[in-house]
């Protein structure tokens, strides 16, 4: 799993920073989360490979969140793609949308399909041969939801030597990677654990934004490889933080040291803040695992 | 009068040229032509100062003009904006922008009007103390119409000597300025040719996007300091300029030279050029006065 983070900025980009929006990687497929406006300049800039995308996920319809979409949707169509792609968000993403697409006569070479998700309640939303998706419920001014990735479990390594020993045909090797017993022709049963060792561990990722100080998500996120947590404020801001529905990066740290997570990546930060570092160090002093968001950093899950 | 061109680019951003977005400065005002997504990135890079602008006019409603304006709407806002704001555009970019707005609970701090045109007739859509702005009906695959940007008459040059001659007061001189004659205590009257001399040449921009080639617009722009026109293609893909209501620089530079403009820009290149050096030469080898059209460029008139 690979992350890309292709924006921090809150509200308004700047010419250093621009809106939210990531990437995750996993094998062949890429999954976009969140598209603000500029997302698909981003992509160019930091050699996103489009093709990769099959899905988008939405948090919320909040701008600096999703004017990024129509110019992405619009793009993959004037390149020609011919990839079906699925949209998930909250409920009212579908007619943003339609009439966008509409009102600017807008026509799609490929096949779009709009899902819509109550943000009340943890969901999973989204399942393929690489990962599932599930809804992390936030506390926003506006119905928002994260996302929590979690691969499948992979299969168990299957030891090259056993293959030759016990003269394993290539059509049983999946059938042994999963689990299964191995029978030789005669008749001899070889126990699984003997032909494998175990899977690799299956990785996982929480994007948390936006939303105020919320307890309630440690549960769900808990353990996680990577937590992206928003950070829009420092705590002399809190109050800020309070009245716009954010968080502070200590709350961010707060949250990732209570879920007992590996790594904490921060974003989404106010435009006033030019100099990063004290927020890092904020975040730090609670979680030390913690890495500053930056456009176009790429961290390994 | 100074033209800003922010992007140069058609369809799709890339990394070096943005999409289609101008800024014509006259004293103390701005008037923002069409806003491609990123165009209030573009603002903010180039310096050019936002409460100035108090008028937006949109060419049509295909994204590449109009995926920018959501951002620059709600981003006044967030910077608390409170001078009001109107926008210029066809029929439907009323109902683009409130959808927009209603879908991601949008509030705006300023007034926003929004007028709508037909895009078939020439009609003058605004004027203030500055200048006076009509359509150009051009041809496209949707309602499409360019701008014609036109200073008002200029005062009279009073000439110092002369108030200090005639003892003129200082709330005469504006009636002077505007052409009346001078009359003095003892009843003598001073014509006002012997007062003032000639005023500065009122100066004219036309803004031609998107278009096929058409002459129907010559006598409209016949004469303009400055003209705007797309040049989407090179004269070898004039097929596909035809099919997507484009013009080739050639045809860009044919419009100018028979309304005998003084200055040609080029702009809206697709982007599958990456030297534009053969644009420029093909343009200039109809009309010698072509400037070529990159991200940045300022233009005085």
């Amino acid at each position: 799993m690979k992350l890309t983070i292709l924006g921090t900025s809150a509200a308004v980009p700047t010419v250093k920073r621009g809106l939210t929006s990531q990437v995750l990687t996993v094998e062949n497929r890429s999954y976009l989360i969140d598209c603000g406006e500029g997302t698909q300049l981003q992509m160019q800039r930091f050699g996103v490979a489009r093709g990769k995308i099959r899905q988008i996920f939405i948090s919320h319809l909040h701008g600096d969140h999703v004017f990024g979409l129509p110019g992405l949707l619009t793009s993959f169509a004037l390149n020609g793609r011919k990839e079906p792609l699925d949209l998930f968000g909250p409920i009212g993403i579908s007619r943003y949308i339609i009439s966008i697409l509409e009102a600017t006569t807008a026509f799609l070479t490929y096949q779009l399909t709009i899902y819509e998700h109550e943000t009340t309640d943890s969901k999973i939303i989204f399942r393929d041969h690489l990962l599932e998706v599930s809804t992390i419920p936030l506390v926003h001014r506006v119905p928002c939801a994260g996302f929590l990735f979690q691969e499948n479990p992979k299969q168990r390594h299957i030891i090259p030597e056993k293959i030759v020993e016990f003269q394993i045909p290539f059509h049983k090797i999946n059938g042994i990677k999963n689990g299964a017993n191995f029978v030789a022709e005669n008749g001899q049963v070889i126990d699984n654990q003997a032909l494998t060792l175990e899977p690799s561990v299956s990785k996982s990722f929480a994007f948390v934004s936006d939303t105020s100080f919320s307890e309630a998500i440690i549960p769900q996120i808990s353990g996680v490889n990577l937590l992206y947590h928003e950070a829009t404020f420092l705590t002399e801001h809190e109050k800020e933080a309070i009245l716009t529905g954010h968080s502070t990066a200590a709350q961010a740290a707060e949250i990732a040291n209570r879920a007992n997570v590996e790594k904490l990546v921060i974003g989404h930060f106010s435009a006033r803040y030019s100099d990063l570092l004290p927020n890092l160090l904020e975040a730090q002093n609670v979680f030390n695992q913690t890495i500053l968001g930056e456009d176009g950093l790429e961290i390994l899950i």
